[in-house]
């Protein structure tokens, strides 16, 4: 119903329309954005449009950024010869906050379902692949340990191994400070066969 | 930290402030959005700017509208010598939905808060005032049915009542559907108070 307007109405349309927001909600914030102050609203208006305009995908490593080549792969810094691969930028982000990991990225943007109909060549497999040349000496697959983690871990295994580069998997076991008793049984036996001596 | 790019990372604060959106459903949000076809993201992105541009107060009632008098106040059908006082323009939402109610609202855009320093001068009660020509038969007041509203309604009935017009307030009592072991003590007692013959 269009009790507000239409200007509202589409407003909190649109809102609604975004993942996780529904109808109150929508409602709610539709009216927190008119009365904020102008100049709060049309920034927050440019910076949805701005990121569609101006993130673009790394030339090198398929990381989003607004540059040709993102700051990592840009980083003359970083180990150039070990390569993380990611299925998402968040992960890529998950590790550099770790602050552990000093090669640089290769972001997927997905991984392989056939479930969802999602192929190897809808997510930047090629791109992987034609950074393999001989100069990267290690590339490490950090994709999600679910089913379509370790399908598109396996696959890429497979198609890196012929290329002459040693291929690993991050490993599966107990998370830090988590609770034995609440660990499922997989994880349980991954981490008793990943068991290393002290 | 900045991983995904400055345009990225300003959209997921712009997000991030919204109320209700905390950093991971900004993370989230920004993330869809950029997957979102040009289109859909103009649209969002239009959509804020004109709700906050164009959406303005209706000069009768002060409700919302993109108009200069609002769809109810300019609906010769509807009965305009009953005033229906509403905090919010979702109040008023609230009593369109339910058909009943067949006069026209007066929008009052909060309540009288001395905790939170909102005083009768900071709602649109003078506006309330200038519609009391003689045509108003009764006004009825509907502000919530809590501390500051109640407050808000004895000033307006205080205020209302030397200009010759029938002032009500909306009912307090057990609400429908309602279960009345769970209902508070001074709904009960308000309920047995307005009992009805039947």
């Amino acid at each position: 119903m269009n009790y507000y307007g239409n200007p509202m109405t589409r407003l909190i349309e649109e809102l609604a329309a975004l993942p996780g927001i529904g109808g109150k909600s929508a409602q709610r914030l539709a009216f927190h954005i008119i009365n904020l102050p102008r100049e709060k609203v049309a920034a927050l208006s440019e910076a949805i449009l701005a990121a569609k305009d101006e993130v673009k995908y790394c030339s090198v490593c398929c990381n989003l950024t607004e540059e040709e080549i993102c700051p990592v792969c840009a980083n003359p810094k970083r180990d150039h010869s070990v390569i993380m691969v990611v299925e998402d930028p968040r992960d890529m982000a998950a590790y550099e906050r770790t602050k552990e990991f000093h090669g640089v990225y290769h972001v997927l943007h997905g991984a392989i379902s056939p479930m969802t109909g999602i192929g190897p060549q809808d997510i930047h497999i090629r791109e992987l692949l034609s950074r393999i040349d001989g100069t990267v000496a290690e590339v490490i697959l950090a994709t999600n340990p679910n089913v379509e983690g370790e399908a598109t871990a396996m696959y890429l295994a497979k198609l890196l191994k012929p290329l002459d580069v040693k291929v690993t998997r991050i490993a599966n076991g107990v998370p830090v400070g988590g609770d034995l008793e609440y660990v499922d049984e997989i994880t349980l036996s991954r981490a008793l066969e990943g068991r290393r001596e002290l």
